[in-house]
């Protein structure tokens, strides 16, 4: 048998509805006629989860939603599984198109095709299921739902802001905890698994990432976290998030065993300096590069550009990890609603490193940020 | 950021070595040439952890091993990730060919392969990846691994069988223990959480699924578990698996709370005897569909053919649910080290439902049982 079911959310805010999702369809459905596609095809993962609310694991068992301008979302999925897709929050704006094992589901899905039809489908739908729509439509072309519509979930509406601000102040709560337990001789593992039972304790259903970067490590923006045991005189970058409530959080902060050393002072307040340029400069209208540009310029400005070996963010919804990203070349316009990370950082090879990241969204006139713990480096036992 | 690592095995069997990986991706690259492709592309998932030991999580960045007849196999990969992949197990076995981000990582795979080739590619590759493959080489046809090479990982050497039976073992010594649990009075997923925590206790690093479908719930197969309070008087079908030291175990046993009536004796012992005669019919030579007929037969003889609603049986290897199928149709013959479940069931619409499977091995002369519990109806509290 396949998969593990998500748990339901306990105690969380009001669900959405099936007509909060029948909109987010129409919103696709219409996107996708303004881009001339001739609709949408998305695969089991996190476009279904925001159009549908329907949760089930991509197998070699075809599901497919179908979003076509001007008529109703159809969902092809194992005759199985159609008793919980009918179930899912958004089953009611659905209508069902079942297949039984020994059928052919690409001909279900083809039926509502476009033999020469132009169509977006999900990044992550599976080879497997895209050969098999092509192989009944050879003349249909494709295309990358992120390169066709990037900014399809980008945009996120107040009960959505609402969860991301929920996720980030667990994640601060978790962090005000973290501070507290011992770093000094333990394994980064350790406080990893520390700070992942906070984030559960704190009401994440899912955690991504947990990492401790201690010392030398931190100087690899790539490292999760591994044997070392930390010591005295260690930066430790800790960045981490997941899951609460269906929406994501993502923070970082770098703390030190002890007293730090003036440069490594020095090199933590040139982040927060960073940091906070990138912050000031989201406002709507600003394009995403004009982020990564201004927290870039700080640390360019200070003789470190060549030690800040990544794009400033990337965006955060329904995963930890999504458009838009705030990256040089990226001109789309910042809108309110938009939700992305802020993370300069500075990795000095074999010594330490340096990260601080917020959550941040776009308001009318500026930004808001969804963490608010202290950005000043923070001593740990 | 993204993913979380797989924890390594810890006391577990001698590791594959850099060969036996090198080995595996010759045999790959010399199926691909007897299938008339010009090579295979393998995404990040079970078939790159079988051919190199190496599992980064699948994202939006490309990371893709090109093998191809008469070439040493080539595995492309972010910069950043290069060092992870170098240290795999098969990682020695490897051409690196790494790219950086912003630099188009479709053109480093595409200067790998022939302009109006023909590759097999993962299943699970995610299309934004085929798309864009396809975009720099448009002439080039793309079939689904699992279609092109279907029997790819079917046929497992004594290293692979050593750690399926250890896996069976587990889950064997997990339904023992899970026999002295009480049932009356509980809900279902508490019991599934039982059954987990045994799985993990007896070594696996991963639990797939713990079915526990009480009274009528037993007659869906699809059920997992839910907060159906378990009676006496129930039938309850347990289905539980997961990875131990990197191969699966699938077992299922139909346990009774309490005194059985006779109509539900009957009905095991009908199953338990399709299960049997299933397991009879597994020899070298014989087809995949024989298998499912055998079963099959027994349960249609008794009058029971309308309720046995599935297959009868799936690969298992580095993932719990893989090719070959014994269901009608599949004609493959079987091979000796071929390594699938056996698990005829009977689900009777709102009253009960009795499954019965273990995972069985083609020997030379015959099958061997890779479970070992008995199957006769057991009693629980």
């Amino acid at each position: 048998m396949t998969g593990t079911p998500v748990p339901p959310d306990r105690d969380g805010p009001a669900p959405f509805t099936a007509e909060d999702y029948a909109a987010r369809m129409r919103r696709a459905a219409d996107a996708a006629a303004e881009a001339g596609l001739d609709g949408v095809l998305v695969a089991p993962g996190p476009d279904l989860v925001w159009l549908t609310g329907y949760r089930p694991v991509e197998t070699e068992r075809l599901t497919l939603l179908v979003l076509r301008p001007g008529h109703d979302p159809v969902l092809v999925v194992p005759t199985l599984e159609a008793p919980d897709a009918a179930q899912a929050p958004g089953g009611s704006a659905l209508t069902l198109r079942d297949w039984t094992d020994g059928k052919d589901p690409y001909e279900a899905a083809a039926s509502l095709l476009t033999a020469d039809g132009r169509y977006g489908i999900s990044d992550n739908a599976w080879a497997l299921h895209l050969l098999g729509l092509r192989e009944r439509l050879p003349d249909a072309g494709h295309v990358a739902l992120t390169r066709a519509l990037p900014m399809l979930r980008a945009v996120k509406d107040a009960a959505e802001l609402d969860r991301l601000a929920a996720a980030g102040a667990a994640a601060d709560a978790a962090y005000e905890e973290i501070r507290k337990v011992p770093f000094a001789g333990r394994r980064e593992r350790e406080v990893a698994g520390d700070l992942a039972d906070l984030l559960r304790h704190f009401g994440h259903s899912q955690v991504d990432f947990t990492i401790v970067a201690s010392g030398p490590n931190g100087a690899n923006p790539h490292h999760e976290a591994g044997e070392r045991v930390i010591e005295r005189g260690d930066m430790v970058v800790l960045d981490f998030g997941g899951l609460k409530h269906g929406y994501g959080s993502d923070t970082t902060r770098t703390v030190h065993v002890g007293e730090p050393t003036e440069e490594e002072r020095r090199v933590h307040d040139l982040v927060r300096a960073a940091q906070e340029a990138g912050f000031r400069a989201v406002r709507p209208g600003a394009a995403c590069q004009d982020v990564d540009r201004a927290a870039r310029a700080v640390i360019a400005d200070a003789g470190y550009g060549e030690y800040f070996i990544h794009r400033t963010g990337h965006g955060i919804g329904v995963t930890t990890h999504e458009p838009p990203y705030m990256i040089e070349g990226e001109e789309q316009p910042l809108v309110p609603g938009m939700c992305f990370s802020v993370e300069p950082g500075v990795y000095l090879p074999g010594r330490f490193g340096v990260r601080i990241e917020d959550i941040v969204t776009v308001t009318e006139d500026g930004g808001r940020r969804m963490n608010n713990t202290p950005r000043e480096m923070a001593m740990v036992d």
